[in-house]
């Protein structure tokens, strides 16, 4: 033992404790564990990838629990439904499924025993997290009972990584896959990937951006991917690519990419076949297309159910699915962006192929930091629908700024659409209970680069993380995951607190950058700070100026009937609310009214002294934040804390800066007095419009 | 000690060795040292950031040796000249300038100690790294006697890093610099960096790209930039930008960039006071000018010279140097590019001021597999002259294959110009000895990236110490050098047949790519792979036909006084070497001499013949360095073998792809058969041509 401590510690001064080990860290304090290693039993009943991946998951970390917490365990045995010893104990595994699990303290063979169970293997190595979950969140290890099943199919991941290794929309380094040196090089960090996305659900991945190579899809870059999937193979992971729609052009030689065309859907299906073969279990493709300069079936005048169903037919034989995205707004379309979507796709209601999944952003509009729930949600129920949510935080400060963002996918998840009545939440549309869809899914944007931390900052690891606990069971909530997810990050003693400094986190981005119902006030291309001036972009679509419409009399974009009616595309029900002020939720006052500096809001303040006092509590909460950081620091290791307390330091200058350059703007604006006891912003208008960040990240080429 | 040991077990599964130490690893096995932990006494006599740096290495490095190592290296005492003990002692310390060291087992106070002296505390810093040295390349801790002093002033990294995270001819990730969370967050990888740097002697980093842009010179980024030089400047390693020639015009507003225009060197001096002012050791500026497409002052009909001196003149007063490039060729003379260089820049002898230094290619093209010496060297006496190399390999293979270029490197600096009769080596040009040159420099074109090894393998590591140290002393033997290395890379027991393997790499990357002197046939833009056929793009040395010249009768490029003449260029005596191909090194051959296939060679054998039995020979050697590697296996832990076997089997399909597409092209052109015995292409040269590589990295933007 003396010996490898002596490794160990000769080691240790460039070994700090950095972030890569994510919420799978392994220790139930920030120094160690003080406890010595013990080797627990471990009996798997299979030796398939699944299981002995499973087994050498519960090997590490039950290395970091004391000699008692281990006993206390006892052996654990992981067996399926199939197992002689499970089936003697008669356990409700039937409401399972294929990927549910069940975990409990049970005896055997007249011992005492924790066995992880399921119908299937998959469903095992899902009971193994929860085993490892519930022992580093502070469970305890003699009564253990737990049992869950997804609420939703797809849980999956979407990389904006393109083959030159740039992520669009990435703030945490290049692309995690080295394309260069694939199928070759099978870097560690490949399965590291793979353990975290199954230790909280996800089971696909698309690897590479929406806005598509074609060459994606060649023979080499093919390869690649078999070696990514066949790594991600026994964690449950199935691959999916991106597909560019004028691929039978680009690499097939073909005149056209009509779908109607039988040569172009012989390509397609050729291509399948092609791509299954090195890939048996490939899950399918991800498709943007006429959207924002992408190529897709609208160019041949065929609907976006045309090109859905016509690559649908080439993966059907593989047990393949299409996700196909609804976010298009034309370039030649002068209504109202937010309902060009719901335009566009609700009359397509019914006639998409069953193995297709129409891929609906949260909001209508581009993952702002707060937007009312697509009005697409409950419009289609002949639809499979999945929401799509970002994780990488384009639009709500980037890697910088600390922004737990369960309770923005939460609440896009529990909104009520009124659909199917009350209570047909945007959960019970997606996970397929109220319209009885076969196919059910959830993406997000991946936050996931090559840093050494994976999301640019620990903070950001949390919104991985919910992402997938909330796909995988989007009633939890995002407190308990959050506190979930420090335990197990820094510890169980502070998790309480570190959820509590989270929770406020996304609302005090929302206040100091668009607050009140705005969006879209960012400055162009890279989104990186305010630019709410700008209007002399080409597409009126893309000037900050669209989306505020303020004058000098009021603000806000009125989506009432006197204005774009979009809110005749929600439930009758909900678009009553929604068409008046009154009865609108103040978070989204100016998304759907354009209205008078002086309106009176609930508090009997007047619109403008509102606005002012969110922008003041944003900048105040981020100051909190740094407060209760501070306090913390005796509980976290020098380097995560110090990453963190930096960041956080960003944030409350940006934060300064957000709200002093919209102030300064507005009152340009509407040349209204600041409320009293404001302090005035820090410059003039023309000193924020001067700023310049020509080498922003996460810029798409 | 048992707490310690577990906790260190429970992270042992994510931290296998995965090259982020490099040759810092302090460690005697690939294992471990099998030795406790002991608390040497260090002694620095000094509390200046220079000094706690020193004994922080010589701590983080004497917890890997043994009790019985540490106690006969006795306490250790790093104290300068100026100390009353090291007066005392009245040691050699006069030739020793203000970078020498000297390391000694010595008697103080009756107490035998390990003295590290220097006359500065910089060479404190060397000398405590240089013992490091000695102790993890098995040196002997009893008796220890080390001294030496650099042999050339400025030992520098140019990074071509630009400021969106790209890195031009970079194949290991990211640039190390995070210019977006900079200047508030400091990452530790930083100081890793600067360890890394201090360890091998490197005293300059030039920060950004030599295609620069002008936002570099921005109050922004100076700031940014200073935070580096903060952290760098314990390590005494000064801070250096690239300029961007028109950036008077493109920041300044100015209308002009003409060096002889007065505004535009007050704007030069105006930023050079605002750099310096936040970074006071500021090194410098280094220039690409009128190269390329760069801005420079030939755009005003004013001399490299002019150009040159008028930056010189604003960093003067503050002690900085100006590197500039003579790495020109113009778009419009039609000239063999190797000589226009000289041409350019000889005239210019004499004019340039005396803190400017002319960055000088090895060769006289770019950075190929092998190339004579840069004509320059020798040619301009009254001028300081740096010469540079490339360590990232652009042309030799790039991240996977390994060639290990310290035969390269000093292949150019032992060279003999002749130009001040036999025996003027570049070597001795460069460093002074010479021409009498109080500047003296050699700049490395970094292969370091935010890869977790940081140059995308561990072998690539190799070519940065190996820069570094030939750098502080060109007469160092490069298998010595590989030795050194290996021992502190891997172990000291395998170290020799690490060293053995090592030093064949890179004359069979020539072998393989461009043997006999043939050059520049990589792919267009990209240089990946064979392109040795490519003849249609715009500018005729763009095209590698420009460079082999081969048709039915012969291959070679005429630099004689029948041809392009550019043997002139060389010292006479020399000159009438290269004249004749029975005197060039065949090496060299094709470089100076079109020749006709049957030409005989000192073999026997015809040119075609011997030409086949090169790439023949390239290939044969990376099979022989697979099978060592093999070998070596047991001696190496798993993740770093693993990493370079299969980039070794990388190498082997590439070599092979090399050597084929290039025997099916020449017969393609010189319509002979293969010599007997010879294997056959694997396809023709149609398939060699068809071959496209759209994402191959490090290619500028």
């Amino acid at each position: 033992m003396l010996m490898i401590a002596a490794a160990c510690l000769s080691a240790g001064y460039a070994r700090a404790e950095d972030g890569y080990d994510l919420w799978l860290r392994y220790r139930t304090s920030v120094s160690s564990s003080g406890a010595p290693r013990v080797s627990p039993r471990i009996d798997t009943r299979s030796s398939s990838r699944m299981m002995v991946a499973a087994a050498d998951e519960l090997r590490r970390a039950l290395a970091g629990l004391s000699t008692a917490q281990v006993a206390m365990l006892g052996p654990i045995v992981v067996a399926t439904a199939g197992d002689p010893d499970v089936r003697a104990l008669d356990l409700p595994l039937a409401l399972l499924g294929d990927e549910g699990y069940l975990v409990r303290t049970v005896t055997l063979a007249r011992a005492r025993v924790t066995l992880v169970t399921a119908n299937t293997e998959r469903g095992a190595l899902y009971g193994s997290f929860a085993l490892l979950r519930h022992l580093y969140t502070g469970g305890d290890p003699r009564r253990i009972a737990l049992s869950s099943a997804p609420r939703v199919h797809l849980r999956i991941l979407d990389h904006w990584d393109n083959l030159d290794g740039s992520v669009e929309r990435g703030y945490a380094g290049q692309s995690l896959w080295d394309w260069w040196t694939l199928p070759d090089y099978r870097d560690p960090r490949y399965t590291d990937y793979a353990r975290a996305n199954a230790s909280i659900g996800i089971n696909g991945v698309v690897l590479n951006n929406v806005n598509a190579s074609a060459d994606t899809l060649t023979a080499r870059y093919i390869a690649k991917a078999a070696a990514l999937a066949d790594i991600f193979r026994p964690y449950g992971i199935k691959v999916y690519l991106s597909a560019r729609f004028s691929a039978p052009i680009e690499l097939g030689g073909l005149a056209s990419a009509d779908p109607l065309d039988p040569r172009v859907a012989a390509w397609w299906r050729a291509k399948a076949d092609e791509i299954y073969r090195a890939i048996p279990d490939f899950g399918g493709f991800l498709v943007k297309a006429n959207s924002e300069g992408q190529p897709g079936p609208r160019d041949y005048h065929r609907s976006h159910a045309d090109g859905a169903n016509m690559l649908a037919a080439a993966v059907r034989p593989h047990g393949g699915v299409i996700m196909w995205r609804a976010f298009v707004y034309a370039d030649t379309d002068p209504d109202d962006r937010a309902k060009q979507a719901w335009t566009e796709f609700k009359p397509l209601d019914g006639q998409f192929a069953d193995n297709v999944i129409v891929q609906v952003k949260n909001g209508a509009i581009d993952f702002q930091p707060r937007e009312p729930f697509h009005p697409l949600f409950g419009a289609m129920p002949r639809t499979a629908l999945m929401p799509e949510f970002q994780i990488t935080k384009e639009y709500l400060g980037q890697a910088t700024h600390l922004a737990y963002l369960g309770p923005l996918f939460a609440e896009t998840l529990r909104a009520d659409t009124m659909a199917h009545g009350s209570g047909s939440t945007v959960a019970r549309i997606i996970d397929g209970s109220i319209e009885h869809h076969r196919l059910t899914g959830i993406a997000g944007v991946a936050n996931v680069g090559r840093d050494r931390d994976w999301s640019g900052s620990t903070f950001n690891q949390a919104n991985w993380y919910a992402f997938g606990r909330l796909a995988w069971d989007p009633a939890l909530d995002p407190r308990a995951i959050a506190r979930e997810w420090a335990a197990m990050t820094f510890a169980p003693a502070i998790a309480k607190r570190v959820a509590t400094m989270m929770m406020p986190s996304r609302e005090a981005v929302v206040d100091y950058m668009t607050p009140l119902g705005l969006a879209h006030l960012m400055a162009t291309g890279h989104h990186y700070g305010p630019e709410p001036w700008v209007s002399g972009l080409k597409r009126p679509e893309w000037n900050p100026v669209y989306y505020h419409r303020a004058d000098r009399n009021g603000i806000g974009f009125d989506r009432t009937a006197s204005g774009s009616n979009a809110v005749a595309q929600y439930a009758p029900a909900l678009a009553r609310q929604l068409s008046n002020p009154a009865t609108t939720p103040p978070s989204e006052l100016l998304w759907f009214h354009h209205l008078r500096w002086d309106h009176p809001m609930p508090s009997g303040r007047t619109l403008w002294t509102e606005l002012v006092q969110r922008y003041d509590a944003g900048v105040a909460q981020v100051g909190d934040m740094r407060r209760q950081w501070n306090g913390l620091r005796p509980q976290v290791d020098a380097e995560r804390w110090e990453k963190t307390a930096t960041f956080l330091d960003i944030q409350a200058r940006e934060a300064a800066w957000w709200r002093d350059a919209s102030i300064a703007y507005w009152s340009s604006i509407n040349g209204l007095p600041l409320p009293a006891g404001t302090r005035p912003p820090a410059h003039d208008v023309r000193w924020y419009e001067a700023q310049r960040f020509p080498h922003a990240p996460g810029n798409p080429q």
